[in-house]
């Protein structure tokens, strides 16, 4: 018999097939990935699952089928889109297999760390036959769905959510199901229209809330988005939202209700920026720090607000997205990475988990810094971890004329080395008018470096561009009035100066006290994570030069972005990295800086600069 | 070194040990199996569980510990309690070991059926020692059990229901805990007390319901109750209320909710009755026919009301009792037996569980007769199973004097041979006022045995007894007015025979089709299992002589009691068993009646008496 060559691009893999074999036949020889191959699409080339589309670039191919009439638009057919398992070849054929046909070649990747997660998720999509039921097949839906599982996947203990099973009708309709099992419990089911199996990574900080939308079966971030966490109306900081939910038992479920609304909002925008709808959401997962975690769960909170500031729960929480008021898919659960102390949670997690900290073989140091700043180091194969008070002044917090990293903020400051010259750039290149975390931290390190200040922080008053506040105090004048896009001067104070010391020499204390621990030396770092927004954008050398970060070289430094945020796009996508995420947290040792003796002795020579 | 005698009662085992032993070596030597060997009590002779009690009768022994006196009552001492791996040998001693603190020699027995079921619930006990959280401890409560049951006992993924972590003081106080933990999730937890591990069984029918509370550790029944399900008032029978449900929302939700209250008043009387907490049941095991499981859950029931009547559900469903307002302990689960089919339920596959039906070596027949018969034939290692309408009849309803079976109820009828003489008997000895179920299948089979009845049911309107009621109809007198508790004669009319041909034909041709689906003729059936109330009291004989139970000798038969209730018993003590009744409801066939051709045929013949 004469054989027809098939070609396959992108790959450039060509196979021989005899007239009226499938596309997939043709697939099938040459090796290639394609998706019903995979987990992902386990229909088998029967045309139930839609998984397999291809395009046909050139050539004969037989009649479109039914099945491809099923998952395929009149547009995609129109450009040539195909069914592999459903098209047969006529001629030599040219064929495109396109990204989201692939399995286990698309990797998870966020912006900031760039991490290779192979999807395997908690979900599986099976793509079963139903028969509409009748006399001759008295069996609801959920009976031969349940059916099949057990005699075509093996699935022994099937159950279905009860909500779900209360809104689905029961009375299957010929034709093909969509139905989503996890672990053994059937979460969705869709009947002729195959729907995308997404899920919600979220990273729930006191401040912003990050969300990530992501398909489960590709591995493909959809959507990502930032909100502001609108329970800052009710405080800034955690201890201010802690007390306001211990006020009263209606503000715990106020300040709880915003919450779930808040992330409700983001699931929405998420959603709309990728053209996809909220109910296929069928698995989530939140990182956050212990109090946010504990006030989306309505945990009890007063052991958290006073010492040793006890987390109630530190194991992984999983529960129906439903009982905390998400709408997601009718059946989703919401996964909860576990924390490890009262100011480390789960954020810390997944920072360590996405950053690789926990299988580092060089001795590894992990800061995600914030206004509380955690520390992890890594050696041995152990981990020990901690939190400072570091206070919010990075965030421009308790800083005179500090602001956050918004439109018309210095974030970067560039001082001569006679202090008389003062460079700076302002986000949105506007007129500044305050200055962020980036920015402070390059002008104290400036300063000290042109002998403005000296090791103990104290401010040279003699220097030209140091004059004296009202208050007698001394303040550096970084932008005069003329310049700045407010009427007054944007000013360095004294006062300034302090709260940095003090914001640097929590986080140096941290550091060495983890050290001293660990019975190491400063020289023995060989590798320093840096994590975070403020921790991606401040200038290494600055954060050196003040002592806030030890005094390597810079080529030990990795500045790795919202780590945290991409820890649980990776717990979200694979199973394989949640449960690592569960090793982490039980592996990390959590050190209490206020029961170490040293602490203190470490802390007040910390608040110096480092000898230059 | 001198040795000293222990002598333990009831099982008069002696040990031999050196002063200042434990009891618990004492034990250990002569093989008792107390508790601390078991899983109810893990504590390993740490004086943490406080399981291993024994009362010291006769001798010498050391000081009442502390841990002793966490766990004994002052009285409880007083009597010589003590625990045995704290209390030491110090003279000869004879020690009784209560049964209480013995593992796996009780056994689940339940009146009707008796069957030994070692108990192996889903819900461990685990005894761990805590440490005040402190600033040196700060480790929460939870934090500290989740640590100990990964460390001490392996499991590693410990969750913690998220609403019991609400309400239950995180900061640990010094000393003892129980914890319950199902599968790998922490339900129930108890402080420096030691409370009952108890569990519910439902057999949920719809004119009665039937409780057990037992003790999930020692498969004790603690108690049994039964009251009448309240949705009665919504409507005597299944259609009845399935369409009460489906004529508006309100109304489902309405008798939803009145189900589950009367399962919480029911749970109440238990409690009260075995003098324990309601907050201590673990688990609910629910058995009960598909109408009944799926307005319990809620689950859609239109196509339950309409031919060919398909569950939206088959496989079995576990809830929070809690998301179904049921109050049990916080953390407690429900379980509900999978269905087969619409009308046969969990509360089939609880009967086929607890009569040994599917383990059968012989071709075995079960029926459970109620307004509607299931039966099920087991051969071959098949089971086929069927649902037959056999009305309410045998319930007293539709019969012209029929009524429960209760006070004043003639529950027995023996006719001489020439139909003149009538011997009955009447529940409380009253003077009668009604028939019920097994009167009437007495009185039937008397009246043809004497020739009243012919083959075809006709009363001859000749004899002594029967009269013509007014509107000409022929009528037996059973019971003339002046010796009932009423003042007219009990009569057995012409219309009460053909209901009861009604429903014995039902139940016969059922039993036929079975056979002849399975090709078997009536004589291969070696054993008969009859179940349910009016099964277990009818006499055999009656039920034979009209042909409802097949013809073969008595000694083939077995009548087994509620043997739904104790299926329901058996799937909550133990896991095994649980699995075994998923099994069962997989494995059966179903047989839909109405689509076999021969049924209509086969139903009219069956209406005949058997020729005597």
């Amino acid at each position: 018999l004469q054989t027809l060559t098939v070609s396959f691009l992108p790959a450039g893999k060509k196979a021989e097939v005899e007239p009226g074999k499938t596309i997939m036949d043709a697939v099938l020889e040459t090796g290639l990935p394609l998706a019903h191959e995979g987990l992902a699409a386990p229909c088998g080339g029967r045309g139930l699952c839609g998984n397999c589309m291809v395009r046909v670039i050139s050539g004969k191919t037989g009649d479109v089928t039914a099945a491809e009439k099923l998952f395929l638009s009149p547009a995609q057919l129109e450009e040539g889109y195909r069914l592999a398992c459903q098209a047969t070849v006529y001629s030599d054929l040219k064929v495109e297999i396109p990204l989201q046909s692939m399995v286990g070649t698309q990797k998870l990747q966020i912006e900031g760390l760039k991490v290779d997660v192979v999807p395997e998720t908690v979900i599986k999509r099976y793509s079963l036959p139903v028969t509409k039921t009748s006399i001759e097949n008295p069996r609801s839906l959920w009976q031969q769905l349940s059916e099949a599982l057990q005699k075509e996947y093996n699935l022994e203990r099937v159950t279905v959510d009860n909500k779900l099973a209360g809104e689905v009708e029961p009375m299957a309709e010929e034709g093909s199901t969509n139905v989503f099992v996890r672990n053994s419990e059937i979460i969705n089911v869709h009947v002729n229209c195959k729907v995308p199996l997404l899920g919600l990574a979220v990273d729930l900080g006191t401040t912003k809330i990050a969300g990530f939308l992501i398909n489960l079966e590709t591995g493909d971030v959809l959507a990502t988005e930032g909100i502001m966490n609108p329970q800052i109306a009710y405080g800034e900081d955690v201890m201010a939202r802690l007390s306001y939910a211990l006020d009263e038992e209606e503000n715990y479920n106020r300040i709880q209700k915003i919450e779930i609304d808040g992330l409700n909002h983001l699931v929405g925008s998420l959603s709309a920026k990728a053209g996809v709808s909220a109910s296929d959401i069928a698995e989530a997962v939140i990182v956050g720090n212990t109090a946010m975690h504990h006030l989306l769960l309505h945990l009890p909170v007063s052991q958290l607000a006073r010492a040793p500031y006890v987390p109630a729960v530190t194991v992984p929480v999983e529960v129906k997205a439903r009982s905390l008021g998400l709408n997601l898919s009718k059946g989703a659960y919401v996964y909860l990475e576990p924390v490890i102390a009262g100011f480390v949670g789960g954020d810390h997690v997944a920072m360590i988990l996405s950053s690789g900290i926990d299988t580092a073989e060089k001795v590894t140091l992990g800061l995600d810094i914030g206004t509380n700043t955690e520390i992890v180091l890594c050696y041995n194969g152990k981990m020990l971890s901690c939190s400072c008070a570091s206070g919010p002044a990075f965030e421009g917090a308790h800083i005179s004329q500090g602001m956050r990293a918004v439109n018309g903020a210095i974030y970067s400051v560039d001082i001569s080395d006679d202090g008389l010259e003062v460079h700076w750039e302002s986000i949105g290149d506007l007129p500044p008018i305050g200055i962020c975390g980036s920015g402070i931290l390059d002008a104290v390190a400036g300063l000290y470096r042109a002998g403005v200040l000296n090791t103990s922080g104290r401010m040279n008053g003699d220097h030209p561009l140091v004059r004296r506040a009202p208050g007698g105090m001394p303040e550096f004048v970084l932008v005069p009035a003329e310049r700045a896009g407010i009427d007054r001067d944007i000013v360095i104070t004294q006062k300034d100066i302090s709260e940095i010391q003090l914001a640097k020499a929590a986080i140096a204390a941290g550091t060495k006290i983890l050290l001293e621990v660990a019975g190491l030396e400063l020289g023995s770092i060989e590798e320093v994570v840096v994590a975070g927004a403020f921790g991606t954008h401040l200038k290494l050398q600055s954060a050196v030069t003040i002592g806030m970060l030890p005094g390597l070289p810079f080529n030990l430094f990795r500045q790795v972005g919202n780590a945290a945020g991409t820890g649980a796009c990776m717990a979200l996508v694979s199973q394989t990295e949640r449960r690592r995420s569960e090793t982490i947290a039980r592996r990390v040792n959590y050190i209490e800086l206020m029961t170490q003796k040293s602490f203190q002795d470490v802390f007040i020579n910390s608040l110096l600069f480092p000898e230059i």
